[in-house]
């Protein structure tokens, strides 16, 4: 039988360390996608790298991107990270967080990638649920996403590949994602969720991020092995 | 009244000048946007250095993508381009210059950039009349792609603004492409096509590229300057 292959989106977070446990536990192979764009927690490239070694992956490609591309978000700037919002304030609207385009654009590049690899499934760790209200997170977008890489493709259009986007978390709340991960052996202790983490590396507690981490971790009845700043 | 801006994706070659030309006729500011992606014949960057320069853009950013991304293409790797073939058989399929997901990266990227800068409307030089068979250059593929872009985005769905993914170009062939850039002062001799230029920098005269070039020129009935090795 011929090795399912995949590529996974790794951000180095909660999300898509457990969507690769996820894809490994479904029988494939995996090569790992990450990408340095200015965000200013680049803190999230070495947990991805920590995590892709742990995980065993085929391999991990780190692609460098022009921060100015993408540089109104507070992720990339250097415009405040929104602290201490209540759960209400955090799903009220896109926050400053937001980072244009993002997922288009990874997924874009996934894409370039899976058919060069010849790899038709592309695993990305978005959930409609506890998220952060980005609009490249939704279902419908991930299905708009999908109908055009299939008319984009030399392999899609000569009928040799039908491109998949997996959202294996999609309808998962935090607490759901990490139980499960939790089950499958992920060390959450490698992952990295703060968009402002201190210099010495402490998450910061208080942002939108660090927020729904812990809240995630309490709702699962698991415990946060995350060193919190406060 | 407010300043209409735009975003033209410049490769450096014939369409894309023609397009850059085509949307400051139609009164756009434009911020012009280029892409260094490992493609053999890189001599284009220059072309659209001298382009944007010439045309009076606002701003010209060229970025950097990894061309471990796209590398089995003709045009990135050390496969050799195909020379000398017939219109039939550069019309018969998608040749070996395809690059994955080129254009599907290209506008994503283009679309970070425009949220960042408030600009709806992104010009590209595509045409699905004299091109070379590539899947991304077909209008079900344009609409496709401008659908999910609208779905993806802070700005689109909260209203703020509609992304258009212009292609004036679509019905054009290359010798009418050349025509209408010619009317409007296009300077060709900065303009580079060929896939596989010699050291010195003159165009092979025998790729794909190079006979659409010299067909177009012919048909619009228009001097090529184009230095040809032969």
């Amino acid at each position: 039988m011929e090795e399912k292959r995949s590529i996974v989106l790794l951000s180095g977070g909660i999300d898509s360390a457990t969507t690769l446990a996820i894809a490994k536990a479904e029988g494939y192979a995996i090569h790992a996608l990450s990408f340095r764009y200015g965000q200013r927690h680049a803190r999230e490239i070495e947990s991805a790298r920590l995590l892709a070694e742990r995980m065993g992956v085929i391999s991990h490609l780190v692609v460098d991107l022009n921060p100015d591309l993408f540089s109104h978000s507070a992720l990339t700037s250097s415009s405040p990270v929104p602290k201490g919002r209540t759960e209400e304030q955090i799903r009220s609207g896109i926050p400053a967080t937001y980072v244009p385009a993002r997922n288009t654009v990874f997924l874009s590049l996934a894409l370039a990638w899976a058919e060069v690899l010849d790899i038709s499934d592309i695993f990305i760790g978005v959930t409609a649920v506890d998220y952060s209200g980005y609009p490249d997170c939704r279902p419908e977008y991930i299905e708009a996403f999908e109908h055009m890489a299939n008319l984009a493709l030399k392999a899609t259009v000569e009928g040799r590949m039908k491109i998949k986007i997996k959202t294996p978390l999609i309808n998962l709340s935090k607490g759901e994602i990490i139980k499960r991960g939790h089950a499958l052996g992920v060390d959450f202790s490698l992952t990295h969720s703060c968009y402002d983490p201190t210099p010495g590396g402490y998450a910061c507690g208080e942002c939108d991020s660090c927020q729904l981490r812990k809240k995630g971790f309490k709702e699962a009845g698991i415990p946060d092995p995350t060193p919190y700043a406060r």
